[in-house]
């Protein structure tokens, strides 16, 4: 194969680029996980993830990915039969809907007009009302198939207007270390999150965060479950039921905590929304006034700073453009997901990220773009340096 | 905390000493794994994982510890319902039962009048004409708890000699890379395995390899389950269902694999028997004739090569010497587990290791039984060297 | 210290960013260099080392910088009192002339009137016919300082139509690697280069590729000299006159050759035009019409493709611009050295690099303008990407 | 190649093991060494040198071996034609001597009657007193080849007994941050160190440090110099002329001084007393009364705590007991350098070393006398267990 020149740009959503600290920190031989040192370090991680969650609540860790823990975070909290109302944002939130169905509960989802619009929260309230055995509402924070994220507090203030009792479940996979997240303060029952996106580790865990009245109502769930059963975790000494623990893990986490805090989780947020504007600058250039690609969403309030998705001009793939700037220029980025496949690109701007590799990114994008013939406004890399100097 | 200088010497039967050259191998940046270079490596690194478990059938792979894959092995053969026999051999047979009661099965035991001697073959015949029902044979190939093994063909015979149908399902987990095993040729019909043994690499992936037998049964199983579901997973293009794939295991893989068979799987497993017949020489002469520890396996033809489990005589803690190994020579080694706690001290000498190790450890562990006045016969370590001077 | 987010852009003319590969074949404990394994790598690594230097002759290496491989070079080949010739192009032949003084050898000098020229190869010629008993030619390849190149076919030319013996001495710490270099076909003598630029490896190993005319001029050498002895380094069995050899660069050094080779010579040789020339249409741009940065080099058959310098407008500091690059955008340029100090930037665009990673770094340049108030025309990574899209 | 499983136990007496955190720490990209961020890191890690050094004064630093640092101590203090007085201890010293006659240095020996004894310390003032125009003193603390240290506070004493104004140079390679040093306390003038012993860093720094009273003579020395120039560095910010610095180096070094300032100095100095002890129990068991191999260093006062050289019986080739551990046990020896070849076996225990590390390099050492027939007393890893286990 072919040597391609330098480090790969990876613009992807996720999994997202791993600071070489972190991968140092995780690059160590086998240590015995019963001995001091490692209690040690798993209670800083775990005390430093807790911050990032801005919870002090309970936080259960799996050896899985995503996946796991969305499973883990319905079988512990539901019981067959039951009812959970899905708020739908696109690919993601339909997975989960479709595998709380597998476990036997029923689903009901509310819905904007299309994928590009966001949710009313008001048609939440109301779904709640029509429905008041709802044991949970299920809801993905940030939108990782179509760069959307949902206004937490609103949610939460829906679900309290309808006078519901339902647990409010979100999904933080693609938010959490680079939006705002605040699990105590927003009133979230249970908040599910992986190691491979804001936290900036390699994939291979998952957790849940957890409140006071979900654990309440985990006693009385009837599911079958071991893997990732909560009970059994709350006996172990660390707290998680994993069998072996992955110590390297830990390693880098503590490692992420601290980077994360030596730049302050403030100044993580606020610099994902400098880079994500950088990006968004340059796709209205591109879009200009000549049906170039465009930003997906259509609801400026819902416009994610992680992730940010592309919608192609028809008759134009964003996979040949995807395609090329891999291949010529190293620049990976994320396609369309489900039914979005062909028609989206995603770029990825979470993590570890700065403006040189936004603007590199950018550049291979655009190079990309006029490689294949695409449409669209030139200069969408100096609007994105007009806004980003400025903002520096 | 004070250092501790040098290497730590691992020897926990589990996770292993993982070698640099697999360490380096994980040790990158993220990738994008839709990437073909991304596919390339996978393919070699499964087919790797397959020619190690000598299979030319399914192996499906979950981001999770052993633990998970026992449980994805479960769900995906049997129904709620389901009679399984359990061939008890220690504290891991009996978490596998304990697991397998969870999700609504009945399970049977077969065992030994206790855990130092092994079960008989027969006994497992026997117990399969009382219950033709039986689905399945859940057995653990090398019971890590006790350091004993099972011969995995006098199973599959005393199985067909019941004119039984069951599944046989064998956890491989410490057992695999290091011990003789042979998928297809011993008919096994599920086989369980972790990444952090013989496979010497970090925590982080088990795997189940699948007959075509089971396969079939497979389809017909109603359990509810999708994290691990293989029939999702046969829908992938990685054919492993854990939404994001932890690339970085599958470059570490590769490169066990490349060790392994640089070295020959016979090799591997020579080298294996040789330094664990060190240890047990090191343990019969600690025995002596003065009431020193001894061998905690009774039965000679079940003792394995992966871990020796060595039981302390009565009024003698064998955590207070494990801690003296670990706290004065930074050795590693493990303790009872379950009720075994405090009795046994568990030499794991499975995975990257040669005779210098496994002396430093002997000495380590000769020294701490000095240090606590623990009477043994002296002149263990000599008598290892004595053997493995000639063995080499 | 605030933490810099993502990875640092390293656009420093040296040294280079080093692979990912490079740095984990390197990250690994020590072994015995008197084994077989060693002796195979390092055989297999200096190897590559020749066909990167296209000579099949002598090469002596050191554990030094760069300046060890000057000093050794003249302590090897010169006597005190022999005079040698100085093709000057900047501050390192300035400081190459400095040490040969100091060794007791007389210097003659060639220039072009000023720096942003390069010197007329009659002119070496000339030089030489008043001095026909000059026993050495010293000559920059590349000049990191300027950003030029000589063209050292017409150097050797220059040499043998003044009918001189005198030795062809190259420094080429900024060309191996990176722009073409064929010390046997182009009648070299002596070439000096280093370990972390386009070899993309960490300082601390330099050498001298040594013609069998040089070699027998050696002979005679009275100078005082023992640790870069090449007499010495010819009776040791890795021909390398070091005491303990750093074993962990030759590890690196194999992959770097397997690297380039992987790409092919050639190919790297195109990338850095390519790469080089993306640049210069940037700078180009921004000297416009207004004024702005242009391209210190005046005579443009000696531009160079691993490094250029860009001149600044009276009355601003370049400086200022390079550190707010640093300090804003973590990108990492060179500065002016000795009397060129403040009024260039240097942007190195040699070993591991692609077009994000160049766009990135003029995006952070052009951005670092705008900021400084540093009149230039706008668009310059506009008219890179027009150029490198074309160029893919 | 077969494959050597495990680590490979390096008991050569340098380099020595670097821990995985120092090799971690110097895994790192590329980095603007003129960033404030640099600046900050070599302070530390230069501070922390001369605390491991116990001085205050000037330390000037190499990108070299520590032949290299040989050379530069000589050619910043010496003119041609000086006399030095060179305290011959083996083969070491041998080589320093000889390189100052290659700088035209005249050289006179002070020894013992042969290698195995130490030289008397008044045989230094005899030799001083009958040459007061001597400028140095040349001597090697601990002599890698032999395993023998000289008492430097009596060679102090000695040359201040003879009235002599002559320097004293001291190598400290093997004994720096094994055994007890002190560079004020004890009146050097001059100390030549190393990265790759006690330094637990890669081969490829070398320094010196300098006494007021040196740098004075120093600025008279008419010696040819640059690279190893001590004034040209006193110019430079980093006071190191290195050109280019090796940056990775100096991250390895602020790692090392903090591993041993964790474990305390004085801490590191008596477990190396304690580890060579076990060493020298073991030897002096396989001398038993067998005319088996035996201490090399036959003077009980000059016995090293880094090195132990063993010599073997008359008709038994050390190199062929090498061999054998190398290859069949994976463990690194040192051999006989210069007219011991063949006669010495050298085990190096300085570094990051603990128990099990010198039992396992021990044990390999002793079967493989018993493979190679040599006669030996048995129980040498008894011996020194007895002595380690009492010790702890």
């Amino acid at each position: 194969m072919a040597r391609k020149t330098g480090r790969q740009f990876f613009a992807n959503p996720g999994p997202t680029n791993i600071p070489d600290s972190i991968l140092r920190a995780m690059d160590r031989p086998t240590i015995d996980f019963m001995d001091g040192e490692f209690a040690e370090l798993f209670n800083t991680a775990v005390g430093g993830l807790k911050r990032v969650l801005r919870t002090t609540g309970d936080v259960f860790i799996y050896t899985a990915s995503g996946h796991g823990s969305w499973e883990a975070t319905l079988v512990n909290l539901f019981s067959p039969g039951d009812l959970v109302l899905v708020v739908e944002t696109g690919w993601f939130s339909e997975g989960w809907a479709a595998m709380a169905a597998k476990f036997g509960l029923r689903t009901k989802t509310v819905a904007a007009p299309d994928w590009r619009r966001g949710v009313e929260y008001a048609a939440i309230t109301a779904a709640l009302k029509e429905t008041p055995e709802a044991k949970g509402v299920l809801c993905v924070h940030n939108e990782t198939a179509t760069g959307m994220m949902l206004d937490l507090p609103s949610v939460r203030a829906a679900i309290d207007s309808a006078g519901s009792d339902a647990l409010l479940l979100v999904d933080t996979i693609s938010s959490l270390g680079s939006l705002e997240f605040r699990f105590d303060d927003w009133g979230i029952d249970a908040a599910v999150g992986g190691s491979q996106k804001g936290l900036m580790l390699p994939t291979g865990c998952s957790f849940t965060a957890v409140s006071a009245k979900a654990m309440k109502v985990h006693a009385s769930s009837t599911m079958a479950r071991h893997y990732f059963d909560w009970s059994e975790m709350t006996k172990r000494s660390f707290r998680a039921f994993m069998g072996t623990i992955p110590t390297g893990m830990f390693y880098g986490l503590a490692e992420s905590v601290r980077l994360i805090e030596l730049e302050g989780l403030d100044g993580v947020i606020t610099r994902h929304h400098r880079l994500a504007e950088g990006v968004r600058r340059a796709v209205r250039t591109w879009s200009g006034n000549v049906g170039g690609p465009e930003l997906f969403c259509l609801s400026p309030d819902r416009l994610s700073d992680s992730v940010t998705a592309i919608k192609f001009p028809e008759g134009f793939n964003s996979d040949a453009v995807r395609k090329t700037a891999l291949e010529k220029f190293n620049v990976s980025t994320g396609g369309g997901l489900g039914k979005l496949g062909g028609q989206v690109m995603r770029i990825g701007h979470l993590g570890d990220l700065n403006e040189p590799m936004i603007l590199g990114t950018l550049g291979a994008v655009e190079m990309s773009l006029k490689i294949n013939g695409v449409p669209h406004g030139r200069g969408g890399v100096d609007a994105a340096m007009e806004y980003l100097a400025e903002a520096a």
